[in-house]
């Protein structure tokens, strides 16, 4: 424990130094890191395709999406709009005298930062939450996710040469690979470690945040850990175009051999020729998927065993395979449907089988899809197929719907999220452990900062972002109204 | 618990009928409630000073300040920054084509708030909680404080009538007295309630935090624990005016019988004549403060053996005491010294006395003042009193002090917290169970939502913060631009 120990202590040293750059500098070292991403060309995509057995095409738009996003969030840290800057200034003929009072978020200490084994690149060593970690002006200490080491040292070299170039201290950023539990444990309780960005199984996410919350002084994890992401399809909107929408459907489920954390895994619909025709278009679409392989042993054994326990459940039918794979890790896309009743009364029915599989529950009327709709754990997303009639018709099921998620899709697919400042990827527990907070688009980056007052602060002294002068324009909240202009003292 | 249980599926069903409201009418009520509080005149004060042994002009000027809070949190739920709307529009020619996304901030559902005994108004029934959680259109539950049951009866009448008045459901708030720590536990566990509001000790608000994260679906706790407040003096300026200084800290120290969260407990000078002048000053004002009745006979026996376990620690010395008082519930000012080292080494001394107490520690110098700074455990405020020169020529102290605390205030006292969008009432574990939200000005509101996001969604359906047309004229970010005027399509 001795090295994790001494990390975490030189991370809190670096953050000295870190937490007083301004903006642009932090801004500069991640538009390095983008660059330098980019500049390994071939080499890295090479390494990343034999450690995770994705396809040449996703790697290299994973590896753009990545650097997209370290400059997106470093235009997003320059902008300031994270900040969330208010100021009320003194009224000193109140009685009593009002004193000036400005706000503003602040970066919290060391960030841990646990790679996820599904995206090597955009949620790993210099993904999301190193990305908002880092324009927060934190440090990070980021934990590689053993299933691709080699992909994780090349990126965390290349994040340490940006740091040289720049001439930021080397240990803004760490990185270690650990062995065991123990040491992850001593990680996310060590007392530098200010808060826990994490990606991956309920029970890696839920120990995080066991641990963190067991501490004397407990610190906040966001863990984004798995979701089904149920596809509600109306009548109305299915008797237009039932098998468009299985189309659609098809390609989410199968996109990436089922791999993405907002793979929609649950379809509800309610019985009828709409339905029918639906399943059959599905059923129609699915088997003519290829096998693929998954991204590693551990994954595509835990896909056969929770496929195999889902498929066994009583009155669990199979609708379509896809076609069969020769290698071990080929996952094969696989659908089945249940009627409502065994779904409510079969919780086995409601988890995650990561990978290439959907369920499609029929309903005996919009009554029980409602009563399934309020039954559901917390999601990531909810997506809903219908007409605008039907949406506006269905007020209570539209409500119960929103209450399980964090985004809300109408007549689209949840696969494909958006980097943007709208974008919530987070929800009810247990797809996240907060859903407050966002793990992509800059309104991430909050995730890693708290409020800090300032009361009746001279202007000399206050930081650049409070002064009066307001010299980079930032947008603050002055006297209850927004403003980008300087303050009149 | 069976009447817990109905309550809060009381509280669960009239929630899918307030969250539908719009903000002008949550808006109305909480007008309503204000105004109600007002017309109960002097009979409700009467009942609080009996129950509370606060003055009557305290209490007047703490219903003033309910009342300002509710209207206040009023105006901004209609002013809508909370909202944090975000809008990124429609790429239809990008490849791959970009959906229309929209978020904004939506309740959580029913939220219990624990009545504080130190404000029976402000932080009680109608208090700071039960405002932010209306306004984010979250139905309420209060647990009443044991030590007003009659002011918090009074009270919850009076929101009763409010509901009634503005045709609202009468189980948008609920009122509960409970007898028993298992009746506690049963409103956090239950699964209905969905957040968790709370204002008072360290072990009652960490229980809470234990059982809402050992839930099987954890979920948000505020709670506001206690703090010491230290007051760092900074030579040069102790230099320029000791006694004022020492005027302004004995009013904070005593204030209230020194029964406020931000009250002053800890005083940290380096040795030396200005720091000797400051404490005679100090001693001179504190003897002529007179005892006063606390708020209740816990409170006042837990001040007494807590004042008598600090100042029997080694090299605590008394420097002054107050009038004492010849009642029970008396509680009489009380100051102590005691030198760097031994507070460094005592961790007991750290702690807060709760009353009118507080400790000056003489540092050797001003490294013994950083080391006790970066030693101090998480505070709601932290004060420095300096001059311009002496914050500037000390980066390494004033990072220390602001990593410590939620409110940073320069030449004043930390207790008279204003209700303002600029306060950040909260701070690191254990001053707060989570320091990245505030209990008081209306950013409190988002401590009782969470982000949703709207893909794709048609303009007529998207809830009113989200059309186009912006009727309301709320500030968005609009594809990453602050705009307060409609999207155009």
């Amino acid at each position: 424990m001795q090295t994790i120990h001494q990390m975490m202590e030189r991370s809190w040293a670096a953050w000295q130094d870190f937490r007083m750059r301004p903006l642009s500098d932090r801004a500069r070292l991640m538009r390095e890191i983008a660059a330098g991403l980019e500049a390994l060309g071939d080499g890295i995509i090479e390494i990343a395709m034999r450690e995770t057995n994705l396809p040449e095409a996703r790697l290299k738009g994973e590896r753009a999406r990545t650097a997209f996003q370290l400059r997106s969030y470093a235009d997003a840290c320059e902008r300031g709009d994270w900040l969330e800057l208010r100021i009320d200034t003194a009224d000193l003929q109140r009685i009593p005298p009002k004193a000036d009072i400005r706000k503003m978020m602040v970066p919290m200490g060391p960030v841990l930062v646990y790679g996820a084994s599904n995206f090597p690149f955009a949620y790993s060593t210099a993904g999301g939450d190193t990305a908002c970690a880092l324009a927060a002006g934190c440090t990070v200490v980021v934990k590689a996710h053993p299933a691709h080491p080699d992909t994780s040292d090349a990126v965390a070299a290349c994040i340490r040469k940006a740091l040289t170039a720049c001439g930021f201290p080397e240990d803004i950023f760490l990185h270690v690979h650990t062995q065991t539990l123990e040491e992850g444990r001593a990680l996310v309780i060590h007392p530098r470690t200010r808060a826990v960005g994490f990606t991956g199984s309920h029970l890696a996410g839920r120990s995080i945040f066991n641990w963190a919350n067991e501490r004397k002084d407990p610190i906040p994890v966001f863990a984004e850990m798995g979701s089904v992401n149920p596809i509600f399809l109306l009548p109305e909107r299915l008797s237009e175009d039932a098998s468009g929408i299985a189309g659609i459907c098809a390609g989410s489920i199968t996109l990436g051999v089922g791999q993405f954390c907002t793979n929609p895994g649950l379809i509800i619909g309610v019985e009828g020729p709409g339905l029918d025709q639906f399943m059959d278009a599905l059923s129609d679409g699915i088997r003519a998927i290829p096998a693929a392989p998954m991204l590693h042993a551990g994954i595509s054994k835990a896909y056969a065993s929770k496929k195999t326990a889902a498929l066994d459940q009583n009155d669990v039918q199979v609708l379509a395979t896809g076609l069969s794979g020769t290698e071990d890790l080929h996952g094969t896309a696989t659908i089945a449907t249940v009627d409502g009743d065994a779904f409510l009364a079969n919780p086995l029915l409601h988890e995650e089988v990561f990978g290439p599989y959907s369920l499609v529950v029929r309903c005996r009327d919009a009554e029980q899809m409602l009563r399934i709709a309020e039954g559901l754990e917390g999601q990531l997303t909810c997506t809903v197929m219908g007409t605008n009639d039907e949406i506006a018709h269905h007020p209570a099921l539209m409500a119960a719907i929103a209450d399980r998620c964090g985004r809300l899709i109408l007549n689209g697919v949840p696969t494909g999220v958006e980097v943007c400042l709208s974008m919530h990827h987070g929800g009810p527990y247990p797809s996240s452990t907060d859903a407050r907070f966002t793990s992509v688009g800059a309104d991430g980056i909050r995730r890693f900062t708290r409020p800090l007052s300032y009361q009746q602060w001279s202007d000399t002294l206050l930081p650049d972002a409070l002064k009066n002068a307001n010299p980079f324009g930032y947008l603050r909240i002055v006297n209850n109204e927004p403003s980008t202009g300087p303050v009149i003292a």
